[in-house]
C-alpha cells in the first residue's frame, strides 16, 4: 500500500496511491497519515478498503511529507562504507546518530533553500524508515515489527556547518527545507526486504549517486534496535539511514556543491522519486 | 508572570502562579501554555487578567513541563568556561549545538529513570529559554524579542553514551525522563537580565553546583542569534543553555554518578526549583 499526503503545505489530506498511480482521497477514513494511522491494526483497516471506492483526486496536487506530526527525525551518519571513505572518516564501530530539526521537513518536490552565505549545500539520497509502533529496548530480531513503512528522503546538508563549526553535526542538517520526505509511505508488506533497494540521485540530469541499501553497514533492524536503547521511538518518527557514495563532498578531483538554479532528482526502488529546485535564500517574514 | 501546566501527565491544564504562590486555573482563557500562548500579544492578554478572578486550584497537583508542544529542544554544550575545563574540553570558539529528543521532556518533579546498564547518569542545572516568536536570521540586538520567558531545566545526561559511543552527543541526552522542564515559565518582564541569575544543584542534600548565568561564554541573546542561522526557532521551542561546573563528570578526586534512590534538587533565582527521585529502569510496556 502506498500512502501519501497531498494538498497545500500545512493543509495536506491523507491519500492512497492506487495500482494505476492515481491519488485517491482517504479523508473519509482517517484524518491524517500520522501516529494514529501507522500501527498494524490501523494499516490493516486501510488495506481492507477497496481503492475503487475512494474518490479520485483531480489534477496534479502537491505532495506533502508522507507522514505528519513527526516528533523525532533521527539520522544515521556514515552508514555506507564507501561514503565514509569519501568523507575521509573511519567506518564507525557503532551507528553515528544525529538529529535533523523537525522544522526542516517538507514535501518531496518543494523547492530547497540554499542558506544565506552557504557555499557547501550538498545532497544525500537516503532510505527513510517510518515508525509504526513504539520502540524501547527492542531486539534486532523484533525491530522490523515497529516499522510502518519506507520512503525516500533527501538528507540535505550544509557541509561547512556540519563539519567545520564545532563538535556536532546537527547545525548543518536542519535548515528549513533540508528535509524532503516522500512522495509515498510504502508499507512494509509491499517493500519486502529493506536491504535490497537500489537508489540514485542526479544533479541537473547528471547521475552522481548510484547505490543500494544492500551495502549499508548497519541494517534497518540494527539501527532501530540500537536507537531504541537511547530514546523511545514513537509512531510517526522518521529515521533516515545514511547515504551511499557520490555526494558533493566526495566528488573528484574536487568537491562541488549545489547552487541556486540547480535541480536535484532522486529515487529509491519501489518508493518513488523526488525532484527539488534549489533556490537562493530570501527573507520571507 | 509565572505560567505553569498542572495535572496528570498528558492531561495538563494551563495555570498561573499568583503572588502568594498559589496555582490558579487559566483553562477558561487558554487551552494550553504552548505556541499560541507565547507571543507578546497573547502574553499581554494573560497579563491583563486579575489573578483573583481565576479559580484557585485545590490540593498540591503535579507540575507538568511548563510549556507544551515543544518541537525543537535545542541544547548548548560547554557554555561555562569552568565546566569546559572540568570536562577536559577546550572552550568553544562558537556555540556547541546539539538536540535533546523531545520525547525526554517531563515535569520538573517527575522521577528520572536511570537507563538499563547505565553507569554514568549525570546532572546539569541549566537556564531554559522558551521561544515566543519565530526566529530566523535574528540579530543579537533583537534576539530577546523572541523570548517568551525562562525556566529551570535539568539536562540529564548519560556520559558514556554522550562521550564514548561515537561522533555526536545526541545519544546521551534524550533518554525518556532526561528533560525535566519547569515548574514555571517566568515571563521576561519578571526575570529581567537573564545573565544575572544564580543557580544551584544538590544531590542527596549535598551542594554540587553553584553558579550564575553571569559566567556564560555565550549569552542568551548570542545563542538565539547563532541558532537562528542554522534553523528556524518556533514558538514553544526550548533552548537549554549549558551548565556551570560541578557535574558528576567533574567531581574530584574521581567522577561519581547517580544511582537509583538518589534525590536531585536544583533551582535558579526567580525561576523556582525542581526535585527528582532517580529510579532504576523497568520495562513499562
Amino acid at each position: 500500500m502506498k500512502l501519501c499526503r497531498f494538498g497545500p503545505a500545512g493543509q495536506e489530506k491523507p491519500g492512497l496511491v492506487d495500482a494505476d498511480g492515481r491519488i485517491r482521497d482517504l479523508s473519509a477514513h482517517v484524518a491524517d497519515i500520522a501516529a494514529d494511522t501507522l500501527g498494524a491494526d490501523a494499516l490493516a483497516r486501510l488495506g481492507a478498503i477497496d481503492p475503487a471506492t475512494l474518490p479520485l483526486v483531480a489534477g496534479d496536487p502537491r505532495f506533502g511529507p508522507c507522514v505528519g506530526g513527526t516528533r523525532h527525525f533521527v539520522a544515521i551518519g556514515l552508514n555506507y562504507a564507501d561514503h565514509a571513505a569519501e568523507s575521509n572518516l573511519p567506518i564507525p564501530a557503532e551507528p553515528v546518530v544525529f538529529q535533523k530539526w523537525v522544522g526542516c521537513i517538507q514535501g518531496p518536490n518543494d523547492p530547497v533553500t540554499i542558506p544565506r552565505d552557504s557555499t557547501k549545500t550538498d545532497w544525500e539520497v537516503e532510505l527513510g524508515v517510518v515508525i509504526g509502533k513504539r520502540a524501547s529496548y527492542v531486539e534486532e530480531a523484533d525491530a522490523l515489527d515497529h516499522v510502518a513503512g519506507y520512503c525516500v528522503i533527501n538528507d540535505v546538508s550544509e557541509r561547512h556547518w556540519q563539519q567545520e563549526r564545532g563538535a556536532t553535526w546537527d547545525k548543518g542538517k536542519g535548515f528549513p527545507t533540508f528535509g524532503p520526505i516522500g512522495p509515498w509511505l510504502v508499507t512494509q508488506d509491499e517493500v519486502g526486504d529493506p536491504q535490497a533497494l537500489s537508489m540514485w540521485l542526479e544533479v541537473n540530469g547528471k547521475r552522481v549517486q548510484n547505490g543500494s541499501t544492500a551495502t549499508m553497514i548497519f541494517s534497518v533492524a540494527q539501527i532501530i534496535a540500537y536507537c531504541s536503547q537511547f530514546m523511545t521511538l514513537e509512531p510517526g518518527d522518521v529515521i533516515t539511514t545514511g547515504t551511499p557514495p557520490g555526494v558533493g563532498l566526495g566528488q573528484k578531483p574536487e568537491p562541488w556543491y549545489l547552487k541556486a538554479g540547480d535541480r536535484v532528482e532522486l529515487g529509491i526502488e519501489k518508493l518513488g522519486r523526488q525532484r527539488q529546485d534549489f533556490v537562493a535564500w530570501a527573507r520571507q517574514d
